[in-house]
Parts: structure tokens; C-alpha cells; sequence
């Protein structure tokens, strides 16, 4: 850490006294930049751009360049996992992505490749991760990420995006052997992925829990928490952050993972989830990203607000989801620049 | 009450002692039973279905001869409110609502029908719980409703479903003065409407938000709490039950509401509801729908310990959310069968 010019965010991730929170958002490498739209435009398939390290590395720097973050976080696809594990998938415009063939028995899950086979897949990754560590210059930490088995789960059961899930939620109710199996092997692989990314230069590591609001408790508590558990306990080498979307019922349980940092959706206050998660961990998040539409003025006050409520130390702020793509620039220019204003009473 | 064959639902909403706990489910009236998809077979249009009252009698009835539930609820929909306003909709098959307008600004609310003059535009609902109720001849309960006037309210700014509401949500950050208007337009219809649901025979009336769990905690205080509350104040004369799905975080403002029964979704412990809702009200809920793909040991299984974790008296049993039309009707009848078979210890 000692090379980083601004190491706000990995000394507040370990729960050492900064002097302001430190921010970023998640999908800051995106649309909402038009130098991003402009370098997107050179790719007309979205994977490609992904698979490119050059590109990958220039859309990770641009929102450190043009709004000043605290973190860069690479710029990748969570279903570059299960790509690498033999499950092909496209990325259809404006709509998300689609997984022609899906998991539906044994034989599918017994064909998938898994672990440190799958992971040495995924070299593009790591070689975009390489260049933009060496692109930043230690200007600010760079973080890795991947989804968590669960959510990668969701996808490969259920061939794409969904409004319930319930291909893959019927498959943890008929066949949970078949679920674990599965579970077990986008862990394995994820572990593998993970690692390759602390090699090639991650600061800090996100896991996305995209659909974890999907399940009801004992199923998060069966088919998710210990594939968490089993990803963090991996890899002690760098912090981790766990950011379960709409599990504010496993709480507790996310709690007790020995990882550092817990994200936090805007559904939660942040009053409850200290009281939740206690003093042991730092928070992240969880400004509500509609109200970036609002004026600058307002998005200044709402930071305000937000700040006060987490009170000092342990805070990292972002939003509680990706950021829009049509979001206006002024009023992310605003969140950001409301928190690098911000100074904890000392 | 006297008049009714089976009262259990209405006793257990009022908080009346029970043999067992009441059941039924959300969408009961619906695509899981063949004799609901003969008759639809009849209506190319799902909006001309739900405007032929002797249609709708027949698909409310179809549920309580099949399946044997202890309620009844008027098979109809949410968005025949903002069309009666002025604000039409079309039903697109198997993708969902679709306003061709939607609402912008000033003009577009001041444009807008409300209260008893759009109400009355709902005669062929009114005229549908009067030929249900006939029919029905006190074997069972029938239950009206209506949407929450947020969830209408997305509807009418968005234009259909989205994955994240942000039309909708931006317009309660920019202009709260016009969100409050629209709400209060939406909140004097529903209340018109369900008075003439209550004369008509609705013998309780749900009010469903279902895009509760997309607005930050403060905003749901502020733009759906306060208009709940307008509906309950409004309509002493029945019980009704209010159900936000996915606002766990408002619990403790719901069990304030004047209303006699909280819905649950399957985020919710029945441990965790009962602790924060008190034991003033009666919970409904909150079977995962998922589980009905189960075989039928597994489904009673599942339902025998969620019967255990709510505990004895002041619970209905329902799903988390409406049954998903491709559910077998066997895990259906193994979950109603379940809770019929079931009886509180004395």
C-alpha cells in the first residue's frame, strides 16, 4: 500500500481512521462517460471490447481521469466465469445476456470445466488488470471482482436475466445435490479466477450477489453463504467485499464472513446495518442511484444526509446498485465531489 | 359473517380463533388451471376477459370448486385504475403492460380523471363481484383489491414494467410537489373504487404494492406510507390487508397502518414479521411459490414447517408473491391440501 498515492480506500476497507470516506461507483466504467461511449463505439460486440486488455484498461482509468474516484475497478463481465467453465453466452443490446444452452441435468454440470482449467481462460482478464495497474502508477488502488456462485448459478440455469428466477430456484428445491455440484464448481473456478486477478495486481476484491434478494432465507443460508465463505477464506492476501443486493435478511450471517467490507443496497439504513453488522466491519455504500437525476444542489444535500447517518469511520461510499447508463454526468460529478469535500470531525 | 358456509379467512383476519389457518393464493385465479385457460381461450384480448363480468365470476369461482381455498378474490387487474383515470393501457401477451402515454407533467396529471368520476368508469368490476358474490352463495369469502398508489404510480410515469423504475423514482426526486399530486389523484380513485368493491360484496380488500421494495426507506415513508394509510382510514366498514412486497424495511410503519392483515413475502422470516408487526395483526404468507415445483412430500413438507415457524392463530396462508403460471397443479394441491389437513394444537 505504502506505493499508492491515495490508499483512502484500502485503509478504509481495513478499518484504519481516514479523513474523509473515500468513493467510487459501481459501473463508473460506462455510459455515463462519453469517452466511454466514444472507445465503446470501436467495438460492436461488447465481449470483444471486454476480451481486449488495451480497451479494458483505458474504460477502467477513464472514470479516475474525468471524475476523480477513490478506486478503479477493472472493467470485465461477471459471465466471463461461466464462459470459461464451457457455458458460452451472448450480450444482446439493450437487453442483457442470453446463454443458449443452459444446465438443466447432471451430464451438463460433469461437462463443465472447473478450478485453475477453467480460470486459465481468462488470461485477458488478468492482462488487463496487469496494464492498468501499471497505467495507474499507483494513482489509486484497483479492484477485482466476480459474481458470487449463487448469482453465476442463476444465470447458467437460467439462460439469462429473469423478473423471478424460477428455473434456478426450482432447481435448489428438486435438486439440491445437483445445485451443489454446480455451486461447488463456479466456486472452485471463482477461486481460481480470483487468484489469477491478486497475481495480476488486485488491491481489493467485490464479490456481486447480484440476485441474492431472490431467495429466501434458508436457501441463501444453504446454497450461498457457504460458497461465500469458502471464496474469502481462500484468499486471505487482499480485503474483500461482499455486496449481497436485497439480502438484508442474511445480514447476520454475511456478518460473521471473514471478509472486510459488506456493500449495502439503498432498501437498508445505514443505522440498521451497523447495528447488524457491528463495528468489525467496514460498510459500503448505498446512495439510491435515482437520486443522481436530481440537481446538483439536492444531490449534495442527499450526500450530505447519507454521510451523517453512516457517521464516521468504516464508510465507503458508492451506490446501493450500478449506476444508470442515462444518468446525468453533473449529478455524478456532484456525489462525487460532495464526498471528497466531506471531512470527518477529528 | 353469519351468512358464510367457511368464515375462517375473515375470522383469522380479524383475529378470531381458528382449528386451522385459512389459505389461498395470490393469481389463484389463473393460467395453473385448465378450466381458467379454456376459458381464456374465449378472449384474444385480456383486457376484454377482464371486462366481461360473467368471464371474470367464472375464473374468480373456478379456484374455490378446484382447489378448495378458503377465499375468493375478483379475478381482475391492477391497471383498470389509471385507465378509468383517463390513461390506457395495452395488455401485451407475455410481456406485460404497456402505457402508449405516460405521465410526464403538470398537464398530464391535471388531465386525469380521480375519485368517484373515474370510479365509475369500474361498473364491470362492480357488476363482477355482485354476479361472483351470487354465485358463490356464502361458500366462501370473496375478496376485492386494488394496486398500492406508488405501484400504480410507477406504472403511470414508466410506461410498463422495468427492471429498475428509475423513470418513475427520478420523478419522487425532481418534482415531489407533482409526485404527491398524481398520488393523491391515484389514492381518491382507488379509495372511490374500492368503496364500490365494498358494496358490490367485497367482503376484505387487499391493496397489493408491488414495487414497494424499489424505493428507499425514507421514500416509502414519504410517498406510499401516507397514502396506504388514506386508503385504510377510508373504508372501515371490511378488513383489509395491505401487501408491500419487499419492503421489509417498513414493517414497522405497516403494523401501524389501520389495517387488520400484512402480507408477506418469502424474504421474511414468520419469525422475524411476528417480532416487529407485534401480535396486533394477521399475517399472510409466505410459502415461496418456487416450492410448488416440488414433488408433493417435498410441498408438504416445506408448508408443515412454515405453519410451525408462524405459530399458532392470526395467520393466513398464502404465497410470498402470485403462484407462476407454469406451476404444476399438483404442487398446488399439495400445499392447499397440506394446510387444510393441518389443525392448531388446543
Amino acid at each position: 500500500m505504502s506505493n499508492l498515492q491515495n490508499d483512502l480506500f484500502l485503509r478504509a476497507a481495513l478499518g484504519q481512521t481516514t479523513e474523509r470516506p473515500p468513493v467510487w461507483l459501481m459501473r463508473q466504467a460506462g455510459r455515463i462517460l462519453p469517452q466511454y461511449r466514444a472507445l465503446r463505439a470501436n467495438f460492436p460486440d461488447f465481449k470483444a471490447f471486454v476480451k481486449t486488455p488495451e480497451a479494458a484498461a483505458e474504460a477502467t482509468i477513464q472514470p479516475v481521469d474525468e471524475l476523480g474516484v477513490d478506486a478503479a475497478i477493472i472493467f470485465s463481465d461477471i459471465l466471463v466465469v461461466p464462459e470459461a467453465m464451457g457455458l458460452d453466452y451472448e450480450m444482446i443490446e439493450a437487453k442483457g445476456p442470453r446463454f443458449p444452452k443452459v444446465i438443466e441435468q447432471a451430464a451438463d454440470v460433469a461437462a463443465l470445466d472447473a478450478g485453475a482449467a477453467a480460470a486459465t481462460r481468462l488470461d485477458y482478464v488478468y492482462a488487463a488488470l496487469r496494464l492498468t495497474k501499471s497505467q495507474l502508477a499507483g494513482r489509486v488502488p484497483l479492484i477485482g471482482f466476480a459474481g458470487a456462485p449463487w448469482t453465476i448459478f442463476a444465470y447458467m440455469v437460467e439462460g439469462g436475466g429473469s423478473k423471478t428466477f424460477s428455473k434456478a430456484r426450482r432447481m435448489l428445491y428438486t435438486d439440491p445435490e445437483l445445485s451443489h455440484a454446480l455451486l461447488q464448481k463456479i466456486t472452485d473456478t471463482t477461486i481460481a479466477y480470483l487468484r489469477g486477478q491478486v497475481a495480476a495486481g488486485a488491491d481489493l476484491l467485490q464479490i456481486f450477489d447480484s440476485w441474492a434478494g431472490e431467495l429466501p432465507p434458508a436457501h441463501y443460508a444453504t446454497f450461498a453463504v457457504p460458497y461465500l465463505r469458502q471464496i474469502c477464506e481462500a484468499i486471505p492476501e487482499v480485503p474483500k467485499t461482499v455486496f449481497a443486493k436485497g439480502a438484508w435478511f442474511a445480514l447476520p450471517e454475511l456478518a460473521e464472513l471473514p471478509c472486510q467490507v459488506i456493500g449495502l443496497d439503498w432498501n437498508i439504513t445505514p443505522q440498521y446495518a451497523r447495528q447488524v453488522v457491528g463495528t468489525g466491519k467496514t460498510l459500503q455504500g448505498n446512495f439510491d442511484p435515482c437520486a443522481l437525476y436530481a440537481a446538483p444542489a439536492q444531490v449534495r444535500a442527499e450526500v450530505q444526509a447519507m454521510l451523517e447517518a453512516f457517521g464516521p469511520q468504516r464508510h465507503i461510499v458508492n451506490l446501493g446498485h450500478g449506476v444508470y447508463p442515462d444518468t446525468p454526468l453533473d449529478g455524478v460529478r456532484a456525489f462525487v465531489d460532495a464526498v471528497r469535500a466531506y471531512a470527518f470531525e477529528s
